[in-house]
């Protein structure tokens, strides 16, 4: 910016593979010219031609106008600094964008790891795009040592320099990375890579150029937690890494967990130091499967529903226990690894997504901002189907959230011959309408049992999704009816009475690893239907406070979602009727949440704010519940219709009473909104 | 502030003691009338009625005007809240100053527990008021429990109310503190009282109203550490407690020390383990001496030379210890007391005071605020003696700062018979000129020695200031020359030659408690003259440095300058002469500075300020030092002469010889500005 009147001359510059482009003024930097034209170009360096980072190849450009010796470019000269760290790589018409004026007309090509904010799709229904953007930044400095003449301290060395560089005031350093400042100053010879969090706190500090970092998001389920370890630069996943929650042997479910944690003197400390133990488990492992060790992780994202979220803050879980379920905190909360005992590295930050209200957890949240229904006009179901049921409904417009008390039948528990999904599980069933008889394929094997001698299949027990299969399968043969009871007067050589009254037998005592038919009884039915009673019901009050008719999309969120088949759960009445091809799974929603908060801190303010707007509804406090939870008993429910499941079962075929048996479809007003009274 | 354009009536204000006055506005309450008028009342709960700590003593106002009924006071009537707080007081005139309007003329006394901003006054040379404006504060809130319609998490339910009381948003809270945060509001049934750091952390949470919180400043000596416990309202120092720094057992000195943490491996653990048990034993001791508990304590000052500072801090020190001294940071910090081990409450602050540069520490910059040089006119040299040598030599134009390596002499060490203070050690000598016979005293006896039995004196060495008091009498009497050696030809039954050369015999025999004649050698004066001779030439060449040829004032900082006697510390030339008067001992001007950073934050800020201008010289690598040094090794100085001091040897009486050899005071060029080249 010379003082004078005169214009300086614009070029037309390029930048390939977006295709950017615009008037650059004469003798701009192409890290410049790339900047205003909206291409962010890696520099790590602030411009100190240090890092090497921010290499371009030129595509075109010519001589012509000034005859300036340049590879084949419209650039000034290529610098000392540029043989330094292209090499051979000049002669392929490489430059670093640092170090290159704008002298002519340029196309000039980005290649992918020069690109500073990389981009993560997330395959789902709906592609969805994050932008890498985490909370940790790695930044390269040279300093000039200290001497008697400027014997500044070493961290004000290091402040003044990111002030002169990169602009940067205020820096505070975390405590434990104050502790190896000297030495690896030193050890670099004054080349130092410094780690930044939030552009505020230097977390980490290595000597010499050091690129690369890795944070880990961990889903904290009730019986599962889930690790994906991440590249922070390319947002990557670098590897996953699952564990039953340790915590189980205190308790399967929430309540329970926290009735020990109320119960025993030492409670809250087992069930912290169990989940802790975990995650450090799983810090380890997958940290030691890329050939890292866990101290390079510098930041963590937490997911996990109200209860797990207090347990593994260390907070008393007793008032998100009980009436009116106030949680100690909603808001997302930055907290010390080591002030959790997270043995990673010691000044990494961890990040602990909000929740919404009593059950409705961070894990909840996680859904959200990897769904995003407030972006969408479709009016959506989200279910994640865990030991506890959340449920979000909403879109553009409106979103509530509430919870059901499913129990863990959909997990197998409950049922006499359920089991986690695990080798040997039974996940298939078909029954033939005719016959009556079953098929089945278990966890493990490629075949169908009638593929493999009896003695090959090996069955255990029957897991969340088999169970769903088989019940479905059965009221689709007419072996159950609506109600959920064996049909009257039905004999068979799979029905009998059991111990628990009637029964089917799924497998015969040859075909299973345990020397016991495999069986399905009232009772097991029974169980099945509050779980699923309750879930509909849930959704059908909310979908009445909202005033909604019918669903757009039915999102399955959480592990099982994935394995549980749409049109089978649909006929058992899981939730409302909607078009099939409506209902997917996006598999573990709540640890893509995680992640995508890992990787971009912009949807950490998008996660507290939703989770702000939100409105938590508190379904078992309605006076409707009730009503509403005895129709949903039925199969697939007592009163609302289910035009899609009807036309399934006509093409799939099924006893001539199930179809019989179908509700009606009335009017759009046979689900009127709450003000107008029930139905 | 009504709409309208009429004007409301005002009234006469006036708040005694202070008896700042003003018109009122009609209607306005007490407590905004007094801050109106610049007059800060205590409230801790935000003007909710909920504290009582506001109240004021109405002295006069009447009825005649308005004739409204209430106590004696043109206030408006007494509400309920105010009988529930004041009580009898009622009676007295009291009233709550959230709880009252100006209605008409009146005079307010604020009796002294009732004004907010506390002073502290420190009784010095030069007496100085300091505010209380600790970083800690205390804040009382009554929250509404969580109902199922506003089931708000327990911190939110926090912030809404501090925003919409208090004014106070993006408060965090520590995350220890907020482990308690839902069983404290529930035990004070929803009365809390929170207490803040810097206004944007909570630190603490205690049930129901809790008035007070307590803070430990510490002066970390290389040889003693000092603990002041403080009432961080009151600004009172609740009691003091000091120990011997538990790293003198890795080494005597800072360099001893530094060269342990070098050569050993766990060597900076073990030093920083022992001082951080060390100031551990000080918080328990003093806490556990008012009947409280380490927990109580809120918020820690630590201040100590470089080396300590980076030993307490748990830095490696190497640096520190080698020129060119650069320390691993030099601004003030803030660090949690959990991440330094020490064992107050957890969520604690420690903020660890600026460090100026080399061995010139945060002590010193403790020394700096508490003197406030930068605030004078007069030419002060401020020198702290402990192990190292500080100086600060300045006034508010230009402020300059040094260290010198004095070694142990000071202290007892290096000297035969040297010991620290302590019972039984020699720390008052006066030797007759006339008969060259000695008097002395020892710590722990009232009397000099003639005055009791030989067996009731019980001397076992001498300490510092003994050390200086007899040499400074042996060189006044002549039995010792301006060059330290023994007066030749002199004979006398004190006189003898030892196995060190020729020595004094101070204490004979039997009026020790060691069983052998206390003597001072040729070996111990050289001792102290290499120990003096290094602060002096400081002093000199940084008067130098600025162009001073005298000085205004001799401030002696350290607990040791509090001891010596400063017409025979400028006898021996200690530092250059000064008016007697001008020349004085401030104490432990660290430790008081270490307890002003504690109870004023502005000093904290004034602090870092000072740190960054004052300019630290090296003056080991000045050219003229070792010139400066010889020079200086004469009692009291080869070449400078000390007026004051010839004004008082002639009064007070020496040896003709003295007198005699004293230098001749030359004219003012005789100290020219270092521009002007050497002397």
């Amino acid at each position: 910016m010379t003082g004078t009147g005169l214009e300086k001359p614009t070029h037309f510059v390029v930048f390939q593979p977006s295709g950017r482009r615009g008037q650059i003024e004469e003798g701009t930097w192409l890290l410049d010219a790339a900047h205003d034209l909206g291409v962010e170009l890696e520099t790590i360096c602030g411009k100190m031609r240090t890092c090497g980072k921010c290499k371009v190849r030129i595509e075109e450009g010519s001589f012509e106008r000034y005859g300036i010796e340049s590879s084949r470019t419209n650039l000034s000269k290529i610098i000392e600094k540029e043989h330094e760290h292209l090499g051979t790589a000049l002669d392929d018409g490489y430059r670093l964008a640092c170090a290159a004026r704008v002298l002519g007309d340029v196309v000039v090509f980005v290649p992918e790891e020069s690109r500073a904010v990389k981009q993560v799709v997330r395959k789902s229904a709906t592609e969805r795009v994050i932008n890498v953007q985490p909370a940790i930044r790695k930044v390269y400095l040279e300093l000039r040592p200290p001497t008697l003449q400027n014997p500044l301290g070493d961290w004000e060395r290091v402040t003044e320099a990111m002030h002169r560089v990169f602009h940067l005031d205020n820096l505070a350093i975390d405590y434990r990375t104050l502790l190896e400042l000297s030495k690896t100053l030193r050890a670099g010879h004054w080349q130092v890579t410094l780690t930044l969090w939030m552009n505020r706190e230097v977390v980490r500090v290595q000597p010499g150029l050091v690129d690369g970092s890795i944070g880990l998001a961990v889903d904290v389920g009730t019986t599962t937690v889930a690790g994906y370890l991440c590249d922070l630069k390319t947002g990557a996943v670098l590897t996953t890494e699952a564990i039953m929650n340790p915590q189980v042997s205190y308790g399967e479910d929430v309540m329970s967990r926290i009735t020990y944690a109320m119960t025993h003197d030492d409670g809250l400390a087992k069930l912290n130091k169990a989940i802790i133990d975990g995650l450090n488990a799983i810090a380890r492992n997958a940290t030691d499967r890329i050939g890292l060790t866990p101290d390079e992780i510098l930041e963590v994202v937490l997911v996990g529903n109200t209860a797990m979220h207090h347990l593994y803050l260390n907070i008393y879980p007793e008032h998100v226990g009980k009436a009116p379920f106030p949680p100690t905190l909603h808001h997302s909360i930055d907290v010390k690894a080591r002030d959790l005992g997270l043995l990673v590295h010691p000044s990494a930050n961890v990040h602990v997504l909000p929740i919404e209200a009593g059950f409705v957890g961070a894990d909840n949240v996680g859904v959200l901002i990897a769904e995003e229904p407030y972006n969408q006009d479709a009016m959506a179901l989200i279910i994640d189907i865990g030991t506890n049921g959340e449920l979000i409904l909403g879109n553009r417009q409106k979103l509530i959230s509430s919870s059901c008390a499913t129990g863990p039948a959909f997990e197998g528990a409950h049922i006499k011959f359920g089991m986690r999904a695990a080798p040997g599980s039974i996940e298939r069933v078909r029954v033939d309408i005719n016959t009556l008889e079953a098929r089945f394929k278990v966890i493990g094997k490629d075949l169908w049992n009638d593929e493999l001698e009896p003695d090959q299949v090996g069955a255990r027990g029957i897991c969340g999704s088999g169970i769903i299969e088989v019940v479905a399968e059965m009221f689709r043969a007419g072996i159950v009816d609506k109600t959920g009871r064996f049909t009257k007067g039905l004999t068979h050589r799979r029905l009998r009475k059991g111990e628990e009254g009637d029964e089917y037998i799924l497998a015969w005592a040859n075909e299973t690893s345990i020397g016991r038919d495999i069986t399905v009884s009232i009772k097991d039915i029974r169980a099945l239907q509050l779980a699923k009673a309750a879930m509909y019901a849930g959704a059908k009050l909310m979908m009445r406070r909202l005033g909604i008719p019918k669903l757009d999309r039915v999102i399955l969120a959480g592990a099982f979602g994935s394995y549980i088949d749409r049109e089978r759960s649909l006929l058992l009445g899981l939730f409302p009727d909607c078009a099939l091809p409506n209902i997917y799974a996006v598999g573990n929603a709540a640890g893509d949440g995680a992640r995508i908060a890992l990787l971009n801190t912009d949807k950490r303010d998008e996660a507290n704010r939703i989770a702000r707007q939100i409105d938590y509804v508190e379904l078992t406090v309605d006076p409707n519940f009730e009503r509403e939870f005895m129709y949903a008993m039925h199969f697939p429910h007592m009163k609302d219709a289910f035009p899609n499941i009807e036309a399934w079962l006509a093409k799939e075929g099924a006893a001539p009473a199930v179809l019989a048996g179908l509700p009606k479809a009335a009017p759009a007003q046979a689900i009127p909104s709450v003000v107008a009274g029930g139905s």
